[in-house]
């Protein structure tokens, strides 16, 4: 079995392309994981999700955990047997979703005792718990236990909310069980605050990860405060891990992030607009629910390989969503996460190539065209 | 182009091999055409049904008339064009969807008004207008526009509505548009009532029709009754021509009604069941709801070649569907299908060897064994 690794091979700027190596294959860098989260990338066979270039996939611990349970999820050989994907699997830690249960969960300094949105069962989440939960399902890369800091918070809660994170750090580290290629990842906090994010980079580095991850962005502070977030934390990461900025985001958000030094990505937002008919495509995202389309009988996106451009017109593509038939759905979220992989193959290409600046430059111009040319 | 023809291969006992061919290919019978009532079979793509053997589908005209529209349809370039099926395409015409609608529906002696379940819309189908609107879908095969008598019926009311539905045959017939490759299929009514059947049968074969079809069964008189109707009915049918069952069945069904000369099928019990966790297996249905699934590795059927049972778990099929995951009805969907073609393939090999019989009798008596087999 091969060692967790990250070669980084060669840099564009503050840009990077990379090559994660884990213990259900490698991964491609900067990468986009599509979300699984309760053992499916939702409206996709597995099969389709790897057609579109995508490696690794990310599951959920909070879901899986109430159903169908990780022990029941070990007995059936792990997560990537369950759900038929032998590639690598990323699994969060549960922390971000038990918190937005806000008043079914109750925090204390050790962890947190919630109650299942599915019946109301209480179940506990603790550093140790959620390691053991990520191991029984088998994920090659583990997220330490954290609390997403909520936002707006004062600098004081900020703070407060990025030292326990960086204690249960601590605890989640020292309750992983290392495992040939698998890897445990730290998670950056801090808010928007360049100093708590540098204290907390500090302290991360001082227990040691395999990679890190920063956390707590994407949360309604916006994009510029996003990127200046980055650019006060990622040179602070060190350079030989790989950095994954969780649930981003708008493909601009991806450019911007990759162009500051990040090398992973999730999001919901491929998936789930692929269920609410909006296609993400170079010229901005297409609502297909739009009357405009109903007779057009051109390719959501010319040159596209995915099976909703290369077989079907808008036409068709509107006719599905308005007679709310299910394959509207697949072929949407099928178009949106190959949308996602050809940028990140766009990106790899162009930072292989130094010219990730002006990949940005002409991506932000073509999405500025608007979202559907004349005919 | 070719012409619309049937060859008769072989028989054994009254079951038939045949092979049909139209405009957009060939169909070997006995077929089973998977309901792609809106223009699309519903959870599926187009490839993925021509994956699990199927060479022709059915479109409901009511449907489609409504939308996107029998005109946008064929400004779109057909109905095989809009919904990436290239293979030759059935379509329904209107009558059974328009005698549904119940208090949304006026008939007379020329036609039926009825208001859209959309938008209360008013609409009409004569046996003309339904001839317009199928060849402006393209259809390879359109059904005669006709009355599907109610059951129960008293047999005065079965001999108006099947003579009533005898006059529309010879409408339908007289503003068909004969083009190379395209067929008219005349509806055989009569209830459960073989002098009807009878009259029926010498109606149509006045008129002349490219295929017969069986209509008004399968709509609660209960598999005896359908069966001795057809016994009734099938020898009255030209043996050069194809015999349509319409809207049979289970599997149960269709193997009785091979073995009683019937050549062609649909029915939407193999899609609805999927999308209600119902799996079609040689050894009956199974609820995969069912929690004794949910520690099952086991695929849901050994030997099927979809990927619902050549990926996945029984377990991983109840958890999808216990998480209301889009994945569930795509698998259960393509299994059914495929459950159904394979089906429809072994009667052809059957009848090939002239043991459909034996193979009638080891199929009621596995279906019989139970849905599931001890561990």
């Amino acid at each position: 079995m091969t060692a967790f690794r990250f070669h980084l091979l060669a840099t564009d700027g503050a840009a990077r392309l990379g090559r994660l190596e884990t213990a259900h294959g490698p991964v491609d860098t900067p990468a986009f994981m599509p979300v699984g989260t309760a053992g499916t990338v939702k409206a996709m066979l597995p099969g389709s999700v790897a057609a579109t270039g995508a490696q690794m996939v990310l599951g959920n611990t909070y879901h899986l955990m109430l159903r169908p349970g990780a022990e029941r999820v070990a007995r059936l050989g792990g997560l990537h047997r369950f759900m038929n994907w032998p590639g690598p699997i990323l699994t969060d830690s549960g922390g971000f979703q038990v918190m937005s249960l806000a008043k079914l969960r109750k925090m204390d300094a050790d962890g947190v005792t919630f109650q299942s949105h599915h019946d109301g069962s209480r179940h506990r989440l603790t550093p140790e718990s959620s390691m053991e939960i990520q191991r029984l399902l088998d994920a090659d890369i583990t997220m330490a236990f954290d609390e997403c800091t909520p936002f707006p918070a004062t600098i004081d809660q900020a703070a407060a909310s990025m030292r326990l994170s960086m204690r249960w750090a601590l605890r989640s580290r020292e309750s992983f069980v290392q495992r040939p290629g698998y890897g445990l990842f730290g998670i950056n906090q801090g808010g928007v605050h360049p100093e708590l994010r540098a204290e907390s980079a500090r302290a991360l580095l001082d227990i040691g990860f395999d990679g890190y991850a920063v956390g707590g962005l994407a949360v309604g502070e916006g994009q510029e405060a996003m990127f200046t977030t980055l650019d006060a934390t990622t040179p602070l990461l060190p350079a030989d891990r790989p950095r994954y900025l969780m649930g981003v985001g708008r493909p601009s958000d991806i450019i911007g992030a990759v162009l500051r030094g990040i090398d992973m990505f999730d999001c919901v937002l491929p998936t789930r607009s692929g269920r609410t008919a909006q296609a993400f495509t170079r010229r901005g995202t297409v609502n297909l629910r739009n009357a405009r389309h109903q007779d057009d009988p051109r390719p959501l996106e010319e040159g596209c390989p995915c099976p909703a451009c290369r077989d079907h017109s808008r036409a068709y593509l509107h006719h599905l969503i308005r007679s709310e038939e299910i394959l509207g759905p697949m072929l949407l979220t099928w178009h949106n996460i190959q949308a996602y992989q050809s940028l990140m193959r766009d990106l790899r290409a162009a930072i292989a190539d130094t010219r990730v600046a002006a990949f940005a430059a002409e991506a932000a111009a073509t999405e500025a065209r608007g979202d559907i040319e004349p005919r």
